[in-house]
């Protein structure tokens, strides 16, 4: 994986920038990139607060000075040991979407956690439905039975906007969400718990929203550090905005059929695809662009299909004649998260090895 | 990542019993695995012949004492340091499909290194196709031409099993690329020579058929060390043959839907999947199966989406409702082979700790 640290620390610098004009919190997401380098590179843009999808990558980042950390998956009970461990050192946020879990951690606590309940404004996946506000209080009100659990705020992924089909699109699921986030939040007021935060956050809806308003209290977009295609079909990215690239050696052609076969399968992209005039694609090779130290995408050439250690790409006849086996082909991620879980590194255009945080057996 | 030992090291011994009775040698691919531990499993059947994925897996099984390794893709010339590392310490076996490659290997390589012909039998991914036998003889003869390069023999990886429709389909794939096989060494028996070997391997047809025959000398299967829900489904084993599974703990619940939400996504089961009935499905739920220490699929009950920390699971209403949040459930992988690629560990079913190779930069 080669990133341009360049242009990842210009995204960084205009996310934090558009939080600050809008007076709410940038709390990245650090799953995407999951590495303490990089996290460094958020400092001098007064973050102080991330999220991260797992307790093990809290962990890694606390080792890292990091002090302000909000694990965004609902809190996994079994993982209270470790909890309990982080609590006593950071600033630990867990999210909660049931009263099994909310009334486990109360008792189970040792130390302060800060408590956000889930809500679901339609992806239907965790979180309890914006609508069903009895459960939403009756899960505050437990909060209040235990000393250690404080409730933060509520929280939400509007993830319907990666399927949107617009820009329009992603602005109308971004509006939903927030008046529905606003409806829970004032009911809560009223049911006697006010000044809750409201955090909201995905890529989508964070690069495309100019400007967040009230009640949103904070954002967690993590994607945009890199980008990849499928923000860019979005339309949450331009294609020069992607920064994360993965350089793969061709090691066969076959120019009667114009394919070249990289060393670069499952194995180092993913399987990660989309489908566009009907093909498949598992990636799109870019080519650097002249002095800007950026790639681009090359016309008509992509990685049309994939197994462990091959990649098959298709392209036109010219480029298939001109490549050689040896070259090295950047190819851009279909979805750079689940691509940066399958290696261990990173090196930036200027040869530096930047290190990434390796999950273990808890 | 649990991992049945006791059955995996049964299934080891039979594909070395099959292969012995066949008068094949039995050179296993070590990529679904990659592990050093598992790997010794491998040695009280007689195994001493490996095949790994990239030349930074030969590296790892060279340093744990296997000595004759095939890399088994297309060889990558700009790795040409490490092979050459490599062939001053083990019996280093490389494919080739292009002259271009040919050349820079003997130019370059600085021990004996031996050479397959990788041939296409019809997978149209990589290799020569095997009806281009004066580009095949060509490549052969150019072998002659450096000291360091010993042409072993051709080699097929007959992909298109991984799409059979049936049992009978498979069959039919391994006779016909046989046929193929036998055509091309003697066309290159004829034309001076005489006595290559005819390595094959792809775990559908690999466990299918009961006897390999001439002119098979070696077979290559991998995925059988585990086996997966894509191996079910083709036919290759029963579903008590699958000896990998992923523990994930029940995270949330939404019983209105029937769904019940895993902390389990793309990041630990891969975002691999097939369509059955119209739904897709990204793992199936396994449960303990009585006495036997196996796990046994549970009816209807399945990975239905996936982002990558959360699973979402669709089960009957019963299942759904005796699900406690905090329980572990175990899911039969999609494509073992993707999902070992997330993990640094495996633990067996004793409790066993076992490490696996993790890839780095190059």
């Amino acid at each position: 994986m080669i990133v341009d640290k360049r242009l990842t620390v210009r995204k960084i610098e205009h996310m934090a920038a558009k939080a600050k004009s809008s007076g709410v919190k940038f709390r990245p997401h650090f799953k995407t990139h999951h590495s303490a380098e990089i996290g460094e590179w958020f400092r001098p843009f007064g973050v102080s607060s991330i999220a991260v999808s797992s307790v093990g990558m809290a962990k890694y980042f606390a080792d890292h000075n990091w002090n302000d950390i909000m694990v965004c998956v609902p809190a996994n009970i079994r993982e209270i040991d470790e909890l309990n461990d982080l609590s006593k050192n950071v600033t630990l946020h867990v999210l909660v979407d049931s009263l099994e879990t909310m009334n486990f951690l109360g008792e189970k606590m040792r130390s302060p956690v800060k408590v956000w309940i889930e809500i679901d404004v339609g992806y239907r996946r965790t979180g309890v439905p914006a609508a069903r506000t009895d459960k939403i209080s009756k899960i505050a009100e437990h909060v209040r039975k235990y000393r250690n659990l404080q409730l933060a705020g509520i929280l939400t992924h509007a993830g319907t906007s990666y399927h949107a089909k617009s820009l329009s699109e992603i602005r109308k699921i971004y509006r939903e969400s927030v008046s529905q986030m606003k409806t829970v939040q004032e009911f809560l007021a009223s049911a006697g718990f006010p000044d809750l935060e409201v955090s909201v956050g995905d890529t989508p809806t964070c690069s495309v929203m100019k400007k967040f308003e009230a009640p949103i209290s904070e954002i967690r977009p993590g994607n945009f550090v890199f980008y990849d295609l499928a923000q860019l079909n979005l339309g949450s990215c331009r294609e020069d905005e992607i920064s994360m690239t993965v350089a793969c050696p061709v090691v066969s052609k076959a120019p009667e059929r114009n394919e070249v076969i990289i060393y670069g399968g499952g194995a180092s992209l993913s399987k990660e695809f989309y489908t566009a005039k009907r093909h498949n694609v598992y990636g799109v090779i870019a080519q650097p662009d002249g002095e800007k130290g950026r790639t681009k995408p090359v016309k008509d050439v992509y990685v049309a299909s994939i197994s462990q250690e091959h990649g098959k790409i298709i392209g036109p006849k010219k480029f298939v004649n001109d490549v050689k086996i040896g070259d090295v082909l950047m190819v851009l991620p279909v979805h750079a998260c689940q691509t940066v879980l399958l290696h261990k590194e990173y090196q930036t255009c200027e040869g530096e090895i930047i290190n990434s945080y390796q999950p273990s057996i808890c």
